[in-house]
């Protein structure tokens, strides 16, 4: 297996701003971004993404491919997707009329921020969380307030409910459980929070499947929170490009304003399809055996002088280590084995992280810490 | 056959800003925007949205579908699609740094507008055009200025060339051939719109296929140009979704960065490979049969009582009706054939627009017009 797979890198392009004509067009806070890229790399084992190890079923991909060979590939996609979000209601228990399909679920965030955020407008994210959040945020012109977690990396529902009294957020966004940590919020200090102020809460339920929570039955009661999902990680899909959000109807249809027309092709929609209706038999199974794999990590990972996994919810975990990450890292990479160096984010100098891979995946990935640590 | 089609509908959403508190999360001016949608309609005859009347040819889709078969759906794309890049910098004749692909050409220049327009900041678009333009510009809380093309609607190159002298704007976009009228601008005009001010000139090149002209070769020139492409009319993947931008390097990096990582899903990407590689034999004929039809069509409408087409460089024309166009719309529908109504637009009361068709499609649309203006 020669999987092509990534290693992250934040270039730096200091010097750029301002040069040439054409750029004073461009925003200067646009500018001042580093763009965010990945380098290309290719290993056998690759636990960088939290992607699903297996892929798809063999079976979905076959019904998919047989779908779309009869579809008119020249004609555009249907103004909305209706087949889908109807599939979606059923498959997530929400309403029809208040969900929306998008290319990923980043799409879905964009949108929604396009919709609330501009200058003078505030955001609350935790940190450590998915970059997106802030990235998306910045370019709109809006302004990111962060939240530590806590020591021990969970959420800190104090430090959030006092930031969001005191600064006023249009919109705080909650990613559960959380990316790269693998935390969850609870159900009851998210409804406080729903009940403290008139902004959106945003809920990314990216790696809900992985802990079994959901705060879906809570949009009935708040008309104020937005939930995002994916079928990138227990949906064996992220290729695709599919996401969902769940919210009140009246909410959808202003998001839906900064989605741009047939957003998503027919054949991620069709491959979406096929994968709610084989979900029960084909995708479950896999979620199962990637539990049951994750908490057999933490057990032998525990047992390696030097590292010491986080408790995670999701299909991925943090280990800290008492090597220098990068060293590992670099180490693992010697062994064709491609992880996520996390040391640069807040709080998490001494983590590195492992997506949850394929039981001999994870056997390489364990013997591979063995020989490391023991250097 | 029985294709699924659409009819444009613009909704009123009159009575729902500000109701729900949820809502008061959502910036003003998009509370206001009536939301862009279509209702679905089946029709035996699509001549609605410019697509290609042929489907992709059966080996383009074909070899996607082998392609794409042995590939895992469950990883991610690549961070960026340098294969595709690379086939449209030769198919484009631009560098392969100075393209980025996209869901769609939409996305291309949401993202464009996304690092240029906020508060305060100007876009200057004629009228009519398509219809995107404006609404993402009013959505990033940026002025639309549009300048009405001539009476006999042609740009109007004086009054676009006064219209940036005297309110600054930050782009101008141009579609050429423009949507739905079908006129070009020609490049001595723009050449000196580029070197006028300072800000980006985007000419959206959507149906370049169809009048052989292009400003690609400007590039070099000029680093203000922002040329847009798209996968959905000469290359018959409206389906799919793909588009591409082309620019000078600089500024693609920092159009890149409102650009959504893993943005095309690899399939698309695939399809996009595939239709170049099998361009030439497989795609110009069906362009140089369009281009045929479009003449045919246009001769044959003249002698029509009560019809006037007008000239278009694209794979559609305008129609001038002595019969109220909304009547011709629903007299069409009634006969199978599905057109667009776009006597609501400026300028155009009096006129609705066909796509070029297949020559069966095309006959019975000139059929049904007969019958419909002898009543």
């Amino acid at each position: 297996m020669n999987i092509k797979s990534e290693i992250a890198d934040l270039r730096s392009d200091s010097g750029r701003s301002g040069s040439g004509s054409s750029l004073n067009a461009v925003k200067t806070h646009v500018r001042e971004l580093r763009p965010y890229t990945l380098n290309p790399c290719q290993t056998g084992v690759k636990l960088n993404q939290n992607e699903n190890p297996w892929d798809a079923p063999l079976e979905i991909k076959r019904e998919t491919l047989r779908r779309v060979a009869d579809r008119a590939w020249s004609r555009y996609p249907e103004f909305v997707p209706r087949p889908l979000h109807e599939r979606l209601a059923h498959f997530s228990g929400w309403k029809t009329e208040g969900i929306l399909a998008g290319n990923g679920s980043n799409e879905l965030i964009q949108a929604l921020l396009m919709v609330t955020i501009e200058g003078g407008k505030r955001v609350i994210i935790n940190e450590p969380t998915f970059a997106l959040y802030r990235q998306v945020t910045t370019l709109l012109g809006g302004e990111v307030i962060s939240v530590p977690l806590t020591p021990d990396l969970n959420y800190d529902s104090i430090a959030l409910a006092e930031a969001v009294a005191s600064v006023d957020p249009a919109v705080v966004i909650i990613c559960s459980p959380n990316n790269p940590t693998g935390c969850v919020l609870e159900p009851k200090a998210l409804a406080a929070l729903l009940e403290s102020f008139r902004g959106l809460v945003v809920v990314d339920e990216a790696y809900f499947e992985f802990s079994g929570l959901t705060v879906v039955p809570l949009l009935d009661q708040y008309s104020n929170l937005v939930v995002l999902r994916t079928f990138s990680k227990a949906m064996a899909l992220a290729g695709l490009r599919i996401g969902y959000l769940l919210a009140a109807p009246e909410l959808v249809q202003e998001i839906g304003k900064a989605l741009l027309p047939y957003n998503l092709n027919i054949i991620s929609q069709t491959a979406a399809e096929v994968a709610i209706e084989m979900h029960g038999s084909m995708l479950q199974p896999l979620v199962r055996a990637i539990c049951n794999e994750r908490d057999r990590l933490q057990e032998e990972l525990k047992q390696i002088a030097g590292l010491i996994p986080v408790p995670s919810r999701a299909n991925f975990m943090l280990v800290r280590s008492s090597l220098d990450p990068r060293i590992v890292f670099r180490e693992l990479l010697r062994r064709d084995i491609l992880v996520r160096d996390v040391s640069g984010y807040p709080l998490l100098e001494k983590y590195f992280r492992i997506s949850v891979g394929t039981p001999e995946e994870n056997d390489l990935l364990l013997a591979a810490l063995r020989e490391i640590t023991l250097k």
